[in-house]
């Protein structure tokens, strides 16, 4: 633990998740912290979903004199600093700490990354609430936006507003076992600070008086379509220095994992989500047996029409997100080459099944994010009469409920 | 032969070039001019490079009274509908007709396609002078362009200068096999007609007298830089249909084969030359084993040099043709997956050995388009002093030449 000697405090990062992607998270950002000791806290907390683990004879860590006994993971993490259940073979850094309370996990932090299944962002937001800085800024790293036929909710919202605090998100062609091992990728970030935030960016990182605020409007958390929220925040104090893009190029940036910083947090989270839908297609045309030239034309299809999705339902979406950010192309290319929608739907049509059959026989009780994706944004068009504005994806929901076949998706997307 | 009884005449196609990819074409806009009898005149003239084949025994054209004597390739292609050595084993249309005069062939046609090697592009321009019509159009299904020190300069520009007519250009995602057997693809055309035409192109199909040439300067072709050329064009006459956009849509466009119509030239060609040098560092990543997040880093970061290098040396440029069209993204993802640009680059890091030693081993002579346009591209930026504006294409040259490794790749990018 260090302790700060000087005027200006540092940030302190808490990452609350610890599977596959959250420990490759926060292996990232414990490596930066230790690296840039002047703007972190070298310490960082992860939370941990505590279990009892058994290390079998072959591990590296078996000890003759536990044996078989159970130990806690946070132990075996904290000790030998390797999440041998979800990241096995991959040496976190020593700074980085497990803890298996989230209400101690999070004390004092300022900045806060959300790495968990998307299903538990409202469980972890009534269990931190209360125990958090009221200040704390938030990063969500998961994938996916909720969206129901009254509208798209962004999880970096829902965590925002269950907060009461600003979260921005982190999405791109990221594959979490290659950075895991430090292959080179790249990712995006978005953060659309709120205006205390935002006007604060400029000044420098010595310790500003000002916090920024121009009026008590400007404390109100503005949502990606624009709308005042609910959300009042509390602005950073000025002894920090600002949370702002720099902080968190700064924070996530590594040799083998190359940051890009936007404002557009609709375009990084619709990307992570809508692209799955284009992935199914994608193994549609595959499995089909169609070529190179087939699976490009889906691709491009349905990177236009995530655009289109994007610029009409939220007003700061940007379309150089979708065409020039990890979080866009890039991903959307990964998922279409080697993602597992992509693999379903190819195995679907070439063994003649339903997706539904292939995913209950292959995930092993998890579900494609694909097709439920696919069925609500289908739902959500259909409510507002705009099925055939978006024919790919409507294509893809009506080929998941029996209506098309895969034989029809040039004529249905020929107007592209 | 159909004569046409309308006041208004047919268009008489013909395609310069009989390979793989010119019997591709050759095919689909013989199926589009026998369905559009009161466009297209119904024949199709294809200049074939005359060779004399022998068919074997194993043929289905084989004939017990010819034996083993050598017949031509016209012959063959006009008897049984197949270009056997080019294309063999896909039905041509029978109202396409192989010429092996590419002066008789071209005589009285209104369209041209040229779909030849472009090392022949010039004989061809001097073999065709004084033999085409003086108010003929083009479209080049060449792919690549011609970069030097002093400039860059499109096939279609090349083949306009040489003719004295206006050339656009179609290029995308078309693997010629998987054309050739109709499995479902998209392409762009490029065409951007001079004054005299575009002005007749509101004009409704019947023969309007108007030939919309409204000064003398209309005359003048303006190259893809927006430099006037010397080339003083000809308008077509008033008794046939313009030549528009929607002329090469209903020329080309077939259920399999998706057309969509642009005006940037310049940027569908660039994407055709400038996807190679990226396909080729797509090749080195996956060669050295860094998985799908690096090659989508790759391909983002390449398709962003591309756009900034099309807006940067042709004012008529469009990003859009780039981040949307086929000829663009879906042109640049199957190159980077499947491409032998990609495939010579990644043996070569995968063995060891350097890509000019994979080029000689694997391609039988021929050349790979991608190593020459780097070195010709990273010339042309060097005496510009540009090369750090462009560090993938400049990383692509630096391993070519030996000056870098691959390991080097994310350094040297990571401004992007």
């Amino acid at each position: 633990m260090t302790t700060s000697s000087l005027v200006e405090k540092k940030h302190k990062v808490t990452v609350v998740g610890s599977g596959n992607w959250g420990c490759t998270i926060a292996k990232i950002v414990a490596e930066n912290c230790a690296e840039n000791p002047d703007v972190f806290e070298k310490e960082v907390q992860m939370w941990v979903y505590e279990e009892n683990i058994t290390l079998p004879r072959t591990s590296p860590y078996y000890d003759e004199k536990i044996g078989e006994t159970p130990q806690k993971l946070t132990h075996i993490i904290n000790t030998h600093h390797e999440n041998v259940k979800y990241l096995p073979g991959i040496k976190l850094p020593a700074n980085l700490v497990a803890n298996p309370s989230v209400q101690d996990a999070v004390k004092d932090s300022t900045i806060l990354i959300f790495n968990l299944p998307h299903q538990f962002i409202d469980k972890a937001c009534r269990d931190l609430t209360g125990h958090i800085l009221p200040f704390a800024r938030g990063i969500s790293c998961i994938k996916g936006v909720n969206v129901t036929d009254d509208g798209i909710h962004l999880f970096s919202e829902t965590i925002g507003k269950g907060l009461n605090i600003y979260c921005g998100a982190l999405s791109g062609a990221n594959l979490a076992s290659e950075i895991a091992a430090e292959k080179w990728s790249e990712t995006t970030i978005a953060y659309d600070p709120p205006p205390m935030d935002a006007s604060r960016t400029p000044s420098p990182r010595s310790g500003s008086p000002v916090n920024g605020v121009s009026s008590n409007e400007d404390l109100y958390h503005r949502d990606a379509s624009g709308k005042k929220s609910s959300v009042k925040l509390t602005p950073v104090p000025a002894d920090y220095s600002p949370i702002d893009h720099q902080t968190f190029k700064t924070l996530f940036h590594r040799p083998y994992f190359h940051v890009r910083t936007v404002s557009d947090v609709a375009g990084v989270s619709l990307s992570g989500a809508l692209k799955n839908v284009v992935a199914l297609a994608a193994g549609f045309v595959e499995g089909r047996g169609w070529g190179d030239n087939a699976k490009a034309a889906i691709m491009r299809v349905g990177l236009l029409e995530m655009v289109k999705f994007g610029k009409t339902f939220f007003s700061t979406a940007d379309r150089a997100t979708f065409t020039d950010e990890s979080a866009g192309v890039a991903d959307l290319i990964t998922s279409c080459c080697g993602g597992r929608n992509f693999r379903c739907a190819k195995m679907a049509v070439q063994e003649g099944r339903t997706v539904k059959e292939i995913e209950a026989r292959e995930l092993n009780g998890q579900m494609l994010q694909g097709t439920s994706t696919a069925m609500e944004v289908h739902s959500f068009l259909k409510t507002r009469g705009l099925e055939a504005e978006y024919p790919l994806f409507t294509a893809v929901a009506g080929i998941l409920e029996g209506k098309h076949s895969v034989d029809e998706i040039p004529d249905l997307v020929s107007d592209n």
